[in-house]
């Protein structure tokens, strides 16, 4: 417990949570990380696809990354807009919520969650992917490198100083910087010679397949995972609150140099794949051999590929911002387990980071860490949340009907129509390849969020007191019997003895036995202590004290007895380890009877004496400084 | 729940334990799989430091393999007197504490547990390897099969269903028949054609470096690897109870065939290794080139090898039946957590079986299901315990001096001399390879086991009454309080006050609210419900619920209330899933004061109404058959 709460630190007051007010740059640094950091990957994928089909299909890159670009301008035009209309942050699923109604925003919240996942563990994958590139080495801990990312960043979202938007610059702005230099440079200069080390197109089979191949599904394919690279363009939409005033201004400001840089970025390394006869490789990046072929591999390759690593490991950082806060929205709704919405001592919802930590490291191991076997799981989730969101904005703008409402309208719906039909076609070319995990988890996310808010629906109807108002408590008027159950004559059990008596109005002992023979020992025993508490001594054939329990308690005769408490003799020492040494026998009769009996279920517990004493709760949790509570 | 009962079955009385007796033949099935199928991976081992050396130094397996004979031979004579002396069953723990003290049996105690966890690993590991070597697409799959084999023989160990040895009879006799036969088969045809399919002997190194490497080290090397065909030989001595009567003379002939077959496998295998040329190899086990180039890859050699892989398997599972048993003993002495010597359900010991199959899986997974890994640690266990039950016997002779006790303490004093420098061999040859981990491991066995034992000597001493007898219970003759830690007003809080004002003098409710409006609010409706008890409010600025009320509780003046008793209301689903819907705040507040104070803490247990009424709980167990309890 030590080792935990030195890994996440002591608790904070919950005026001590963050309020950071971030500018434009840093909007770009904290917001847009998930979107610049995918042309580490998008490129790739879409290579990897035309390369199937021969060297010949490469040149195909340059007029699908267009239309992806176009693409692009459109969405950042509609989530614009969405600034606009939500400055409280238009997540997909408050947008769904607010115009299309609770089904089609739990569709919205599983698509994210799906999403969030991915953006972890495409992001991991892809900075591992950069780094082993630069140092080969490191290929075989490929995946170990990746889940210490993981570990590291749930770390510090757990002690709650994930969200420094500062930290972020340097890396970021060294990002940028150095894939426009390592463009422009590889656009004037020719290939460095050192740069390309092996063949630099190693495809599958020659061009004689090329002419059957190269049909539309291909580009359509090629289109699909390329649209990977326009994940996270919502992010700065959603976290227009975390802007300085005025806050639209700068969100919509930061949005537009978003989109200038991603699409300068794609266009740029489009240029240069296809001016370096780039292929895919097994062991290194597009990202990497490009920069190699441009910049050769000297301390500018290194330092941009650092950069790469560690905004990739940002970008994932930024999802643990996002879905911690979704399945909090969820709880709260009641499609989530109320766990979800509790703040951790460090004030972060531990819970849903916990969980995405899990699932990416999941998904990581399942796909050994290569980033290209998540690829086509990638997008479908974002574009459905795309689709909605500008769906939900017509709507929107259709009952608000502000100056200018019918141009909106028309951008969002052109916007929701092109994503849709991008959804569209990642499920056709991309379901065999992957895309069905999706497609099945997202519906079974919406059906357990269905289920639990059946559950906590039914039980709020059960608890609650109804129109006539909340019963009075009636104290039982007849006699209450303790049962303690005891295993011999110990101070423990002249204890519990001791709390019984305080407790009921007539006390019982009772002992399970697997042999007469002790029984009849104990019972001998039981009567020269002369205790004045009468003792039942049950011998049972089977293995199991608890059971026998059980079974006298529930034959107790509830009439002459109107309320049974059990009182349970507990040894408790304080230490996590010396725990396991006690016979767990007390704590598993006390889970059972919790759960299978309606009695009062009682501990006495009993710490050792030569543990310090249970001093006040407050310096044991280290939060000494709670005085005016 | 249910699916684990489905796995272990329903629970059995003490009397439906099992208690078979068997036969010299039965014996042999039963508790010498461990030594006779070291033959798979034995030789194998040698095979595998001589090649180091060239393939000119494979002939000195023959010289090797009888001073490995030889050691058998004493062993088991040495162990034949063992027999007589502990008809009880002389396990190297039992021998040593009589004879040895307390001290020298624990360390006989923690090289049984390590040779306990490597016999499992290593059988697993041999078993699939066979497999593998016979069906080679199957190798990938090494790992999962291994971790399967583990899982099913802990499954049938868990359900009491593990020993038996009648069962065990077919695959033993097919196996122990069929390696004589291919033995047979070897010596006198000439090698099969289509047996070996590689290059045999596809040694590292040509002959030019054989004159410095064949030295005496290379020698020892290969005698320590070899020495891993003898684990196993002590198992008879240890389970002489179970023979039918006259137990010693059984259990003396089964000994002996023991020592005979298995003399005579090792020595016919280093035969036709040395006559077939073969070498080791990656792919294929040594044994199963051996038969490939006997009887050539028929129905014989399938046979054969099915059977191997279900010995060992069957190796691994007589694992199961030795160290359940000691760490039961060693619970008993108060040397392990009291859990190890309690029973389930099914009569077992299911705590050791866990912990055993957990270690044996973990060392699976860290070497890759490789057995060539796993020799290094082996039989550095068993030879320790070996060395230390001969020396207990000499000393067990020169106490009790029964007729020629001089010549049997001489042959157990050789025993133990034998088996010491053996020991020493491996520490010098292995301690690199592997050795380590054990020479680490069994010390800190140790450390841990007179840890727990300083412990349990002190909990005794602080319970126990002492020489005055056990004190009388005192209840409590002041005021009694009762709190009810309570979140809003429900049905939930009318009942948990109806308890508390049932059990105490005095009942309060505490609410612990992050807002002062809340808290307000709340009071408010308190006020208006006119209960009658009062309400105190906590505001707390940070997140823990838990740690205002333990300061609260700690604050409450124990000069006006006596015994307080905090009763925490709960809503309990009967269902796994639902538990984990329910805010666990009660269940977290009950661990608290158990663990940090010493109020009595009870639970008013709510199950929801939709759900099955708490029937009595030996249906639920499906213990029906307990009538007469």
């Amino acid at each position: 417990m030590s080792t935990w709460r030195w890994l996440l630190g002591t608790p904070l007051k919950s005026s001590e949570a963050r309020h950071e007010e971030i500018n434009e740059t840093e909007g770009l640094a904290a917001l847009s990380l998930d979107a610049l950091t995918s042309v580490a990957y998008g490129p790739q994928a879409m290579l990897l696809v035309l390369a199937t089909a021969g060297a010949a299909a490469i040149p195909l890159l340059w007029p699908i990354t267009i239309a992806i670009v176009v693409l692009l301008v459109l969405l950042v035009l509609s989530y614009s807009q969405v600034i606009d209309a939500y400055p409280q942050g238009g997540g997909a699923y408050a947008v769904s919520r607010a115009n299309l109604g609770p089904g089609l925003s739990l569709l919205a919240a599983a698509a994210l969650i799906c999403d969030y996942v991915l953006t972890v563990a495409v992001s991991i994958a892809a900075g591992v992917a950069a780094l082993t590139s630069a140092f080969p080495a490191l290929l075989p801990l490929t995946l170990p490198i990746g889940l210490a990312l993981i570990a590291i960043i749930t770390v510090l979202n757990l002690r709650g100083v994930g969200e420094g938007a500062r930290a972020f610059l340097l890396p970021t702005f060294v990002f940028i910087a150095g894939i426009l230099a390592v463009i422009a440079v590889g656009l004037v200069h020719p290939a460095h010679p050192g740069g390309l080390q092996a063949p630099a197109v190693a495809v599958a089979g020659a061009g004689t397949q090329v002419a059957e191949a190269l049909g539309l599904l291909l580009i359509l394919k090629a289109f699909a995972a390329g649209c990977s690279a326009l994940t996270g363009v919502e992010a700065i939409a959603n976290g227009v609150p975390l802007f300085r005033e005025p806050r639209q201004v700068r969100a919509r400001r930061t949005e537009a140099a978003l989109g200038a840089f991603l699409g300068a970025m794609l266009l740029g390394l489009a240029l240069l794949t296809i001016r370096f006869h780039v292929g895919p490789q097994p062991d290194q990046t597009v990202l990497s051999q490009v920069m190699a072929a441009a910049v050769g591999r000297g301390w500018a390759y290194y330092t941009v590929t650092l950069a790469t690593t560690a905004t990739l490991a940002l970008a994932a950082n930024t999802s643990f911002g996002g879905l911690p806060v979704l399945t909090s929205v969820l709880a709260r709704d009641r499609y989530l387990p109320h766990l979800f919405a509790m703040r951790g001592d460090r004030l972060t919802y531990q819970y849903g980071i916990g969980v995405l930590a899990l699932l990416a490291a999941l998904l990581l191991v399942a796909v050994d860490g290569n980033t290209d076997a998540l690829i086509p799981l990638f997008a479908i989730g974002v574009f459905t949340g795309f689709t909605l969101a500008q769906a939900g904005l017509v709507i929107h703008w259709r009952r608000q009907r502000p100056p200018g409402w019918v141009r909106r309208a028309l951008l969002n719906g052109l916007g929701a129509v092109a994503t849709a039909v991008a959804t569209g076609v990642f499920l056709l070319t991309k379901f065999t390849g992957g895309a069905w995990v999706v497609v099945l988890a997202i519906p079974l996310f919406i059906l357990l969020f269905r289920a639990i808010h059946r559950y906590y629906v039914r039980v709020a109807a059960a608890l609650s007191s109804g129109a006539e108002g909340p019963d009075l408590p009636q104290p039982a008027t007849g006699h209450s019997l303790v049962v303690v159950p005891v295993s011999g004559i110990s101070r423990l059990t002249t204890r519990a003895l001791s709390d019984a008596l305080t407790l009921g109005d007539e006390v019982l002992a009772v002992s399970v036995q697997f042999d007469a023979e002790a029984g009849k020992r104990l019972e001998q025993a039981w009567e020269d202590w002369q205790v004045g508490v009468r003792l039942v001594t049950l011998v049972t054939r089977y293995s199991s004290v608890v059971r026998p329990l059980l079974r006298f308690i529930d034959a107790i005769d509830r009439n002459t007895h109107e309320r049974v408490v059990v009182l349970v003799p507990e040894v408790v020492p304080r230490g996590f380890w010396a725990q396991v040494l006690h016979n767990e026998t007390a704590a598993m009769l006390v889970a059972s009877l919790r759960r299978r009996s309606d009695v009062v279920v009682a501990i006495t517990p009993y710490h050792p004496p030569w543990e310090p004493k249970p001093t006040p709760a407050v310096a044991v949790s280290g939060g000494r400084r709670d005085k005016g509570e």
